[in-house]
């Protein structure tokens, strides 16, 4: 014999972020690649007072196993979150706490996906998630979007003509990697649309409360009377993303099956993180804390528009999202931007991700995503100069 | 449509240790059924001077993303103990840090196993790992073992027989459930034929520290000249389990794999946690607690057998483990252990593991296994005591 493995590791990948971020790791590299939160945020003092405090009061407990499901204070602060800012109306019963929301992608795969079985997802998606589901070897049908998110009579038309779908993916708030945002009307049609076919839905929400400007909008799962999404949350871009704490809420007969997923896949999250953050929420203010995030990250977002306006040439064009931590740039078809990240921008010491692992079935390659979170002002404006040149190079060539 | 879960799920079975810890939540009751290590061994008071330093050292960085292999001085750490601890020669590029031990058996079935492909485990075996496994559907071949752990007459037997056989699942040390350990002339024949056959094995190790009496032995991981051994380990059982951290140890080629796995499943380890035992180790000795454990666990371990002499009943057997935390109990045949314990033991208020769950082909119901490292001692007296009646009646009753 010899070592052979599952038919699965032949296609699963590595994502190409995380090897990306290796090659940006040089302090001199101006990185619009990650998804990175802005580290001088974070609230360090403040953490080292909730470690002390949770040691104090509940130190034997909090370096003990605990429950599959999770700290049931930390389910309760996210239930209570859930309802005061998404409109939804669910309970501490309802949550799964899991290690960043990207541990309920895989369990998303595990539970629903047998080899050739469909996902649903936008075109493009975010590749984390791709990636996650690609290791249960499904089929991927993309549905087009426009600048209001998935269009609702091509997701009705793939739903007539595919009898095997077994989950919709979509990320309706900021979407990774668009910045797009779904209006209202649209989760409308589209929560019809789910209810008449009866499949399950996965709405991964890392962004939603990161809104500079309006209202946020109300969650899928607020309008979710036959208990058909599920929702994907995380601490890591509220707060941070190092204690790697997520979670999922969905109908009993849905979180039951990803509590034996989390059994299998490493018996719990940390107890003492899990008791950390609740005790963050009880001692400290985290909608303070979200409302500083979103002031540096929207002038940010506002910055980098305006140097993309005034650096970009013309034929390329992107997205102006309301929120989140991205925007979507498209160049004219025949501008590889894998090959000119590689062959000209990185040289330039700049760095974005390319977009075409963002399409599970491959191709449109002319996009890239950019991150306006993680970099301070005058590098955002300096990667932008030296990204527009590279572009405005690029498009010369191309004629 | 309607909602349609993967094939895998109608095997996938909740622990029935993890079911079982809840209705033993009750705080009259004496019990031998977990794994949990004895919280007041826990350094509550050192961990709360680490968080401290870490916060103070590297906050920022603490609550960020990282790599998906791990925080470097942490797996250099873990060589270095693998190296003097258990004559390993491994380097910090040959670790990848994972969520407990459990992590890492769910990324072995992820990685090696499609449906109906073979894995070898000992008959009986752990639990969780075979539920881990059970989620990508394999066979299980179980090889019998005698009070030496694995016979390796068998295991050549089922090698030659079958041809699918993706690895061999073992824990040579204190084995759960049964604390039996290899000696080192069975190990190295273990070797020998795995070698031949070039199967990998996945080696789990985490009580091998916990020797109460003699040299701890070789690891597996320190015989394997040709990469084909992944090592398991943990810091649930030498430091605690709150926290969540494990390792894997494995050649490149293996490796990668499992890192892969990581990025999909989860990303990373949690960054702040991987720096506070990092730093525990940095900053105290885990050495001297890994010590205080093995005296309060052995000194626990001699009183239950010694209890467990003076109260069972002639007919019953069980194992002498020289470390770890369990020992494993045979009834007479025609006892079923599981409905004995809903029946007589949970309402005496004591509660164990029944055996048949850790036999992944069933049947074997007249065993349990217990635990003696959660339990302070008069609470040890008194509940095998209790057991020790119900057993004496269920002998009687079964004449």
């Amino acid at each position: 014999m010899a070592i052979k493995f599952a038919e699965r590791m032949a296609k699963a990948e590595g994502s190409a972020i995380r090897e990306l971020l290796k090659l940006t790791q040089r302090p001199e590299v101006i990185s619009f690649a990650g998804g990175l939160p802005a580290p001088e945020l974070f609230p360090v003092e403040e953490m080292k007072k909730v470690a002390v405090a949770v040691l104090d009061e509940q130190g034997q407990a909090a370096m003990q196993y605990s429950t599959t499901e999770g700290y049931k204070p930390l389910r309760e602060a996210i239930a209570d979150r859930m309802n005061k800012k998404l409109y939804c109306d669910v309970d501490a019963d309802s949550i799964l706490i899991t290690n960043g929301s990207q541990q309920g992608l895989d369990f998303l795969g595990k539970v629903f996906l047998d080899k050739d079985d469909i996902v649903i997802c936008e075109s493009p998606s975010y590749l984390g998630a791709l990636n996650a589901f690609k290791a249960y070897q499904p089929k991927f049908v993309e549905i087009p979007t426009d600048n209001d998110g998935m269009i609702m009579e091509e997701l009705e038309k793939a739903l007539q003509e595919h009898d095997n779908v077994k989950f919709i993916y979509v990320i309706p708030d900021f979407q990774n990697p668009s910045g797009r945002t779904w209006p209202i009307e649209r989760r409308k049609k589209f929560m019809e649309i789910v209810n008449k076919y009866q499949i399950p839905v996965a709405e991964d929400n890392p962004y939603g409360e990161l809104r500079f400007e309006g209202e946020i909008s109300p969650s899928l799962k607020s309008m979710d009377p036959e208990g058909l999404v599920i929702f994907l949350g995380t601490f890591s871009k509220i707060l941070c993303p190092g204690y790697r704490l997520g979670w999922m809420s969905a109908a009993p007969k849905l979180l039951e099956k990803f509590n034996i997923c989390k059994q299998g896949a490493d018996l719990q999250a940390s107890t003492i993180s899990q008791m950390e953050v609740a005790k963050f929420i009880e001692m400290f203010d985290l909608d303070a804390h979200v409302e500083a995030i979103k002031k540096v990250y929207g002038a940010r977002r506002t910055l980098m528009l305006e140097s993309m306006d005034k650096y970009f040439p013309e034929g390329v064009e992107f997205t102006r999202p309301d929120g989140g931590l991205f925007t979507w740039v498209t160049l004219p078809e025949g501008i590889d931007a894998g090959q000119l990240l590689k062959d000209v921008v990185l040289p330039k010491d700049v760095a974005y991700v390319a977009g075409e692992p963002f399409y599970p079935n491959g191709g449109n390659a002319n996009h890239f995503r950019m991150n306006y979170s993680n970099m301070p002002e005058d590098r955002i404006v300096e990667g932008v100069k030296r990204l527009g040149e590279a572009l405005t190079d690029a498009i010369k060539n191309l004629k």
